[in-house]
């Protein structure tokens, strides 16, 4: 058996070897969820940025650009954080820069690994699936708050750790955790993260909507690679 | 409404603002669970040491000591790590020097706080009472495994979540991840913690006697505090 472990904040990451492992790094709210959608839609390429100015720089190389704060989209700026900004007509075939805080530490963070992948609930079974064939040991990399774990990544890593039951054991408690609360909350996960700290602070009107999307498992059937900091 | 927070690894305590708050320093196996069955049995005072050498030093003094490595006692040591070695006729109103690693290292990144609370399952009830006639923000800081969560003391964190739940709100989501692992695994948590990586990592006789004991509720009511490093 191969093993799966669980990084529940990208504080906790240098506990980990990442060396020969593949990394899952997963922000649901919404970075990840994002990427996911807009591969699958066509989206040509994403290339996450902490710095909102970097990010808006890219529009001069002919990208689009992405990224809102404090819940509004930032002024110039082609799209917002929502996924279906990323599944427009105009956003296929193209690049798109982005500007998210916790997904691109967390991205930045796994560096080390043999293969970083992008993983939601959106791609749940296609991911499980690739990371079988691989027959390598896993690390979910959960993006978190600023450093806290937070809900929504916790029971997507519980769900991948529940898919992967009968090909990667347990490597430490993490996993254990987070499968436990996924298993208590699977009847109702968007009510539980509705309820989740994130959610209350995306307090406004169109988040609902979001958080109903982001928790929709198997939408999409892509598993989203980092390569060099770029998502394809 | 106060507030309960949940920092599951040490290495995240950075995160919490401690000062004004009561921290409640949980080690189920077997650190805390020991001084508080130590203290409900007449011990006198608990001193923990990170340094073994240093703890050993306290025999000169008139201590007892205490502590293991590998699941086996310090030679020249007075007592192991099992809760069952601080009920001994011959412990009563002593004082004892124990080393430990997670859960001192627990107790001194604790020491913003306004008060430091030893928990385990053993005083559950009384400590949250204690908690509840001081009306404050209370943080549970998991002492983990060498910086990662562990199952034992996640758990704990998520029944004293729960017994708070009508004078403490969730201050952030890692309360509300424990306490869904908690609720999922109540009604077996020894076979829970049987399973978790400690347990096998202690993998050796009489642990099970052990666990047994540290995972049962309310089996006392005394609420050891922390003060300039000593438990009384």
């Amino acid at each position: 058996m191969n093993r799966v472990d669980v990084c529940l904040s990208p504080e906790l990451v240098h506990l980990h070897d990442l060396k020969g492992q593949i990394v899952v790094v997963v922000d649901i709210l919404r970075a990840t969820s994002c990427m996911v959608t807009g591969i699958a839609h066509g989206v040509n390429s994403i290339r996450p940025f902490v710095d909102k100015d970097a990010c808006g720089e890219m529009a001069k190389q002919g990208w689009l650009t992405a990224g809102e704060r404090n819940g509004k989209k930032l002024e110039d700026f082609d799209l917002g954080n929502s996924p279906f900004d990323y599944m427009q007509d105009f956003t296929k075939g193209k690049n798109i820069a982005v500007t998210t805080t916790n997904g691109t530490v967390a991205i930045e963070k796994a560096k080390d690994a043999d293969e970083i992948l992008i993983g939601a609930f959106l791609n749940l079974s296609a991911l499980a699936n690739y990371i079988r064939l691989k027959k390598q040991d896993v690390v979910i990399l959960c993006a978190g708050w600023k450093g806290k774990v937070n809900m929504e990544d916790s029971l997507y890593a519980g769900a991948l750790t529940k898919v992967l039951n009968d090909t990667h054991d347990y490597a430490c408690d993490a996993p254990l955790i987070a499968e436990s609360a996924y298993k208590r909350m699977e009847n109702d996960l968007v009510e539980a993260v509705k309820n989740s700290s994130h959610a209350k602070r995306l307090n406004r009107l169109n988040v609902t909507k979001d958080i109903e999307f982001c928790m929709r498992q198997d939408e999409y059937d892509c598993v989203p690679k980092v390569r060099d900091g770029v998502i394809s």
